[in-house]
């Protein structure tokens, strides 16, 4: 019977996930895909993971191009991560016309453009579902489950670090470090968190997410991101009195004045389908044109969840290649010379929460609220909080829709008032 | 240029969306399948909608077999609904080799064995997303993006209706009466409500997910089914004191006894993936061994969600005949003979919601505690609520996990009691 080989690069946790998957499914797979998938060779520049892998009953190399260069093998699972050696492997593959499973999210966000002219230069696959929200097939919900609809709006939780993070500082009070130790201990965060902690994981999910519904690539800079270093504790409490929760949410929208590309900590009201969405998992709420409001809920990360999704990758590409049309047929259309007409994050029309930090005397608020006012901004409701300490009160107020700009040029007037003891804190509203 | 050709048989509200949808993507489509499909026929028995297609350009009949014989058409969409005439169209279609895509949810669950044996026996293909949840494309992610995984569990708010209902009674506090005329003037509602709100609707939408799952058929009346007719809305304000929200839960659950498959009024914890799924909202909660605990969510019904699974299934296909291998692999897997061990209801295992109402007097809780306690249920929380009436006093418990049968028993024991003045209420909790 003839069977399909695939070369593993990379056998780290998830790579041992699906080593695990492809196992205990064995003839569940063949009978989905047509024919069995063989893991011709196990790759990994560890000797001890290939000691692990040998174990297993895998051949294993320690070098690349032996897996590149086997003209037997028609997949590569690239699961190296990274946007250095990860590129190198996924163009050498194209190159030689092998078909591509990656779970790589930073090299996709890097090198949208030069992977996918490649693959379809070469009628080669490149499938990804495990780059963005590990399991949940929200890929294949936007490149094919959605077909035919225009996407107006995505609004994602993509990161699970920051979502654990905010949920517990919101659900136990502790601050933003003991959080984020906390995430740590459990494995939630890395040693070096700044990846997620500054947005810059969403951002690039955000970028694959883009580059799918628009059809070109969009290079994840120009994404306007902030992450959620510094959010203070008191913020996630005031914000709950006006029933807020804060996520760190990955924004595209699209408006006849162009299209919202953001990553920044913002307010959903508890009712949203996204408010539920806590600790590290991750969700993903877009509205088409036809199907309307939808949201993907799932774990963003993890050995199995991101097993599940390499692995149905493989079931789409192996089964393409048993009937023979592997590539024929491109996977994520690619126009690379199209153009988004993106929006300026100043030009941003949304609801705003504010905290100034006043001393207590009469006229502060008429004082704030006459800035506001000069600047086009107009309040929704205001809360002054009692404080103990008569130099650092409170007032906390949410705007009605205001321009981004108009309320950075109010807050830096603000923040120059003498009442005004600490710069104002802004959080969007989604 | 090749084209592929469709036939339409049954153009209501779900196919005029459908052909607005071709219409408008008309040259994405085309890109997205390598070629072009054109609706040959939009058949209708109604005069009125034929004369409504005509004009909008399309070749128009009322003969259901002008289309199942003309040997241009490759795919039938059958968008009758119910499950007599459309089980013939279904039926000849796939006896004359055409591949079928159908929102009909009433005839896969009434014949899928039959349906996808032939599909199997002729080689074609019958997509069928939009029969559960509109377009949320669970069916997808259940077939192919969870490939590999166990499916553990789902519990699913499948019906629009009740969800509509329930979410206005809990919001306004208005009775079932109520609410349900509400749905009705929304139009969310059928003046002849029994299938949805009986919960047979979400019974059949359980029986294709389940048969998906299973790679078998599930018969609909395998499933244990309760509606929501004659909830009262006093439970749900116990409930929600007790942090619960009522949904109408269709739930299959593998456990090592056998599979619980069910359709009932279930309390579930306001911080539950499902409990922001409001409103004519849909929900599906899945767990996979591998790919852990997901939800989607959208809506179920209306006429663009249907028609965006609709077009979407229309791509699957439409590309798999471009490449001419419609049908060389069977869309679900079907074993015919595979037998599923089911559990039954009387052995269900879970906590329960209990209201009592008693007559106010001293040793009321100790007597329906006693019943309780010899009948091994054993009790979490109690509310003894104040009431005018004093003949008419409730106690509103949740138990511990207790089996079904014990519960049953121990309440028509307590039903019996001089003391107990109504029968008691019970709400399973998931």
């Amino acid at each position: 019977m003839k069977k399909i080989k695939a070369g593993l690069i990379g056998c780290g946790t998830v790579g041992h996930g699906v080593l695990k998957m492809l196992k205990r499914n064995r003839s569940y797979l063949t009978r989905k895909i047509g024919c069995p998938v063989e893991i011709k060779f196990v790759c990994d520049s560890s000797a001890s993971v290939r000691k692990q892998a040998k174990a297993l009953g895998y051949s294993v190399t320690g070098n690349v191009q032996r897996v590149l260069n086997d003209s037997d093998i028609q997949i590569v699972i690239e699961l190296i991560g990274g946007s250095t050696v990860a590129y190198q492997v996924i163009l050498g593959a194209l190159k030689n016309s092998k078909h591509v499973v990656t779970a790589n999210k930073a090299v996709l966000a890097e090198h949208w453009n030069e992977i996918f002219s490649l693959a379809h230069e070469k009628k080669c696959l490149v499938y990804m579902e495990a780059s963005v929200g590990a399991g949940i097939p929200i890929i294949q919900a936007l490149n094919e489950g959605f077909a035919g609809n225009r996407i107006n709006e995505i609004v994602g939780i993509l990161n699970g670090t920051t979502n654990f993070i905010l949920t517990k500082m919101y659900q136990t009070g502790m601050n933003f470090q003991k959080a984020l130790k906390l995430a740590q201990e459990c494995g939630f965060a890395e040693s070096n968190p700044v990846m997620d902690i500054d947005g810059f994981d969403s951002q690039q999910k955000l970028a694959i997410l883009a580059s799918i519904v628009f059809g070109t690539a969009v290079r994840p800079e120009l994404i306007h991101c902030e992450g959620i270093n510094g959010i203070d504790i008191s913020d996630l409490i005031y914000g709950n009195e006006f029933g807020y929760v804060m996520k760190l949410l990955a924004i595209m929208r699209q408006s006849k004045d162009g299209v919202e590309l953001r990553v920044h900590p913002s307010f959903i009201s508890r009712f949203h389908p996204l408010a539920t969405v806590e600790d590290e998992y991750n969700g993903i709420y877009v509205i088409g044109d036809a199907v309307g409001e939808t949201m993907f809920y799932g774990k963003g990360a993890g050995q199995m969840p991101a097993a599940s999704a390499v692995v149905s990758d493989l079931v789409y590409v192996a089964q393409k290649i048993h009937y023979g049309i592997g590539g024929r047929l491109p996977y994520v259309m690619l126009d690379s010379h199209k153009k988004i007409k993106l929006k300026n994050i100043a030009d941003l029309v949304t609801q705003y929460y504010l905290r100034f930090m006043t001393v207590d005397q009469t006229g502060v608020l008429a004082q704030i609220s006459n800035v506001l006012g000069r600047h086009n901004v107009s309040i929704a409701s205001v809360v002054q909080k009692e404080s103990y300490n008569p130099k650092r009160v409170p007032i906390v107020m949410v705007t009605h829709d205001a321009r981004e700009k108009d309320i950075m040029a109010a807050c830096k007037e603000i923040d120059a008032l003498k009442i005004v003891q600490a710069p104002t804190r802004l959080i969007r509203i989604t």
